[in-house]
């Protein structure tokens, strides 16, 4: 991936609302973008509540997909997804080929997720995939307005340039924003939030 | 509605697959588009399969949704969805407020329809919705494209206008198009069909 094309195909994943620490599963659902643009495709998924399951989840519904040829880069609304079912995404890169970019609205304190982790029996597991999330970056989005974002398998230009052409409708990713409110309507009967 | 604005607010609803003659309820998804561009908001509802409460529950989703006070059209796949579960578009029109168009990609087959239903018991009031739905109309799209559509509670030219601004992506306007594609993804996990 050298120039990114504005029509370059992102799909972006989000959960939709579950109650926390609760048992069962979160839906999760994705959107494929031709940029900030044209919406190509949805899927929908679900992964355990406070699980591990995140990961490979995400794998297989890509890897399955009719658009995996045609995708480029995948987008996570950070590398948490149903509570803290914690999304490896070294591996999520290496095991789709595909690169990958968390992004955040606020700066993670790490420091609290650490503490909430170390409620797992698998602690060192889960604390090992936020290390290897990698540093978390700033990017101003507009004035007084940043980003946070998390990246593998790129260049830190080409991930800027990503979150740049795909944040055709507001400061967050188009297909994250879309996935947020397909996944909320799920559940809620009626999308709400960040439109 | 005089002159159709760019950014209109158009609600499109589809259904998602189902069995067909099963008992049960079909998916049913909404999706609030501004013009043919901007995704504003999503519905997630369900219909009897071959019921007759489809009428109601669009009504009560629509004067219900936050959206309620800018949108400015209905727009349908057809007058049926979950099977036989016939829409009283008169009654949808006078219950919101909402002016309704009702699309199909082929000229639907009247007669087939009439038999189909003289199998429900209660034929009269489903014949009636469909009789009370009037005309349809041929639109020419594209060279040899045709779609078919009937509307109350707008101009036969509004309703073309607003057609037209809302075929963004393709030979269907775009709210029916993305309600579609996740309609669809509900049941089978990834959407299929017309993108």
């Amino acid at each position: 991936m050298r120039v990114i094309k504005r029509e370059i195909r992102i799909v972006g994943f989000d959960d939709g609302p579950f109650i926390p620490r609760s048992e069962g599963k979160a839906p999760v659902v994705g959107v494929v973008f031709r940029g900030g643009d044209f919406l190509d495709g949805v899927y929908k998924i679900d992964v355990k509540i406070d699980g591990m399951d995140a990961t490979d989840v995400l794998i297989k519904i890509i890897n399955q997909s009719k658009h995996k040829e045609q995708l480029r880069v995948i987008m996570l609304n950070g590398i948490t997804i149903g509570g803290f079912n914690i999304i490896n995404i070294s591996t999520l890169y290496e095991k789709t080929g595909l690169p990958v970019i968390a992004i955040n609205r606020k700066m993670p304190n790490l420091k609290n997720i650490k503490t909430a982790l170390q409620n797992f029996d698998d602690f060192e597991e889960r604390w090992k995939c936020v290390e290897e999330a990698g540093k978390i970056h700033k990017m101003k989005i507009e004035k007084n307005k940043n980003i946070y974002y998390q990246f593998k398998g790129l260049k830190q230009t080409e991930a800027e340039s990503i979150i740049r052409l795909s944040c055709t409708r507001s400061l967050i990713p188009e297909p994250l924003r879309v996935a947020h409110l397909i996944a909320s309507a799920l559940v809620k009967g009626e999308s709400r939030g960040r439109a």
